[in-house]
């Protein structure tokens, strides 16, 4: 057992300087979004009411290089560059000829990616003279991240977070108000939308799009305050290369080269940072194979639609081209709550399309099995999230062992499980459901697919 | 702001050797532990009923080095060596002219620590060929970290849960059952000593002192199983010292020289682990100054004694030479549960009786709000105990404020407290107590001190 190189890691000065925007070396344009209302192409006034100026440039922007500002860097240097670790322990386990890497995103100050994009967008808002954000969260690793970020460039910050979610996770709100967000259930008083919803059902749960909408009410009804998406728009995965640049200097320090590259897709942020720096060379037919792992009730990739679908389930948000189930699609109650989403974002959307980017399901209670696995033999217990990549690496890896390949797999590991303990706990006494899920569910919620969107065609 | 070097990672093949044994440069000897019935010094023979042979002799051993076998190092690879971070975020915030360093130790798989002492408890069983091993938990932390070390080395793990606090952690308890340990809440009905409590008091909530009861009558009884213990022991101490001496080499990157070092003290074996390769130097006259911090609801070296006690509440476990406010002595119910321990370990004891170590006492709502200042500039959430490292170490930088002197102070962030965030809510809420002390009580304690103890004067 060599112990003298399997962790990697750069000095702060290796944090990037530059994000890489994906959209320069695409063969094709990522085609606009819609206005939910018109079907017309959003304009920069019309979300220039819930977004900094520098973020609706980013998000429509080709420069293939776009600098991260000082600022940014030295607040992302408080836990960046994240580290490469080779798995020793996992593939001696798995008595695999393949060497397994994975990079642990969980080192940030609230256990995911989320924070590479949430410090971005709180720095412009705040550039922009914001004084206050709000946004939504679901399982709350969102909500927490935002807070962070807003604490430290001194912006207030309010979370609606799902009500179900709530009361289940009370220390992800305990987190977001450690770093001085105030975070309240969602529906709420303080919002129409919220208000109308407590009017009909004083006991609604709640659900993401409720959040989002309130969010967006909030954001919209007030001059000083914007709204922040975590997931899924473009900028939000230019944010998160930073993962993928890293990567590659790291992949160079331990003389190696991937011939995989897997990561969980949710709204596809953390897969984005990942793969996004390596496709150019898979266009030109010589970088890795790029695998994006996706929870079986949530196939979005996998037994989706590339189509105009809107962004939030309640068809207020703006409509983005990308493989969708439906936005009026309900995914089952798996614990993966990060992954919960009908959508894709419209690059990893594009990147799919143009057969880049490979695609593979699993249900919960194999995820969770490797998640055990993992934790038990590298010492991290993963998100539920996170879980599927593990998934998909160690399948990968059981694959070289039949067939003797050596294959260099590296996967995301986008985040730690410390606030995801209850899903463990059930697994462990048997208690989680593994979902079918009909093809009549997703044909009638395809059925759904807006209008509008068929004016512009994108096929 | 410079990035280039605040965060000082070194690589697996420089995790030590061997660990430093303090024994060997104090001037004088640590008085033996004594049978607590017949006030005797404890026979390696009475002590072999629950330790494997290798530990008893490290235990008293008086070598200076005793080498780390290399199965433990590449156990301790799996997240060691641990980083050292130089806290700029903080620096900045406090406005001192002061560098501080924290020594990160919950990069671990349980979070703290404990693993540390751990893997290498559970090698050595291991070697011995013992099958299962019993050990009690109060918070958790201690637990989690033998139920993995146990499932690396492939044995048994028992974990006697506190009953309160199994009740109110579930999640370190789903923590032990991932790493396939077995935890039941104490008083149970699995020991002699646990039904008599629970036939006396169905609804007995349970102690720290009967749940070490529980585990050492579960070890004694049979012959394939031991006993570990978590903190206060010189093996335990022992352990810990890869803290330090890691630290040393990590200091020397960064070509700095420490002025005081800072830790937090329970049973004292993170501070331990710290400290004892700079003692030797103070002795001397030329290291850095030591400083402990423990809580004012158990002050235990700033307001206790030096005197043979029992290790447990009860006056079952041997009496040791060291530091008490007397075994009966039960501290308010603080949230640094890990703090809340009546003695302190015999080598730290020795150190502090020498005029080597200083120590100070705050109280919980101070630490806590040090805590929360550290997590929203340095982006870590610190666990309640580690709150008091990071309160001492932000004192002493608002004095270096005061006279402009430019010390180095490093300390010891001995976990994260991302299972702690239930006291993290109750103090943001405002409802935490600041327990006074009254002399009375300690000094009623002070008299219940073992007549036993009286016979081997260690004044």
């Amino acid at each position: 057992m060599n112990l003298d190189q399997h962790r990697y890691v750069l000095p702060a000065r290796d944090i990037p300087t530059a994000w890489y925007n994906i959209a320069a070396d695409l063969p094709e344009a990522i085609p606009p979004h819609l206005n939910p209302q018109t079907g017309q192409p959003a304009t920069p006034q019309e979300m220039g009411a819930i977004f900094p100026q520098e973020i609706i440039k980013q998000e429509v922007s080709t420069e293939r290089w776009i600098e991260i500002p000082e600022p940014v860097r030295e607040k992302l240097a408080i836990w960046r560059p994240s580290p490469l670790v080779r798995a020793i322990q996992l593939e001696k386990h798995l008595k695999t000829p393949a060497r397994i890497y994975y990079k642990y995103e969980g080192v940030s100050p609230t256990g995911s990616h989320k924070p590479n994009s949430a410090v971005a967008q709180a720095y412009y808002n705040k550039q922009e003279g914001i004084k206050r954000i709000a946004t939504e969260t679901g399982a709350g690793q969102w909500g927490c991240s935002l807070a962070f970020a807003c604490d430290l460039f001194d912006i207030e910050c309010k979370v609606y977070m799902v009500k179900v979610s709530y009361e289940q996770k009370p220390f992800r709100r305990s987190m977001m108000e450690l770093f001085g967000a105030s975070c309240i259930p969602s529906p709420s008083n303080e919002t129409e939308a919220g208000r109308a919803l407590l009017a009909k059902d004083p006991n609604c749960t709640g659900a993401l799009g409720i959040a989002i909408t309130e969010a967006i009410e909030d954001a919209a009804g007030r001059e000083d305050t914007n709204y922040a998406l975590g997931s899924v728009l473009n900028h939000v995965c230019l944010h998160q290369t930073v993962i993928g640049l890293e990567l590659k200097k790291q992949l160079a320090m331990a003389e190696d080269t991937p011939d995989i590259l897997i990561g969980c897709a949710g709204g596809g942020s953390n897969l984005a940072g990942m793969i996004f720096p390596y496709v150019k060379e898979r266009m030109e037919g010589k970088g890795p194979q790029l695998l994006a792992v996706e929870p079986s009730a949530c196939p979005t990739l996998t037994r989706g639609k590339y189509a105009y679908d809107y962004g939030d389930s309640i068809g207020l948000a703006p409509m983005a081209p990308m493989y969708t189930l439906g936005h009026t699609f309900v995914p089952s109650g798996i614990h993966a709550g990060g992954l919960r989403y009908h959508g894709m974002g419209p690059t990893i959307s594009m990147v799919r399309k143009l057969g880049l980017l490979d695609a593979v399901s699993y249900h919960q209670n194999e995820c969770f099995e490797a998640g055990v696995t993992f934790a038990r033999v590298e010492g991290i217990c993963p998100a539920p999230e996170s879980t599927h990549a593990v998934k998909g690496a160690i399948d990968e890896a059981l694959k070289c062992k039949e067939t003797g390949e050596e294959k260099c797999i590296v996967f995301n590991l986008s985040g730690h499980g410390h606030f995801d303990m209850l899903s463990y706990d059930k697994y462990l006494a048997g208690d989680l459901e593994d979902y079918s899920l009909p093809q009549e569910n997703i044909d009638t919620a395809l059925n759904n697919l807006p209008e509008a969107a068929a004016e512009t065609s994108i096929s």
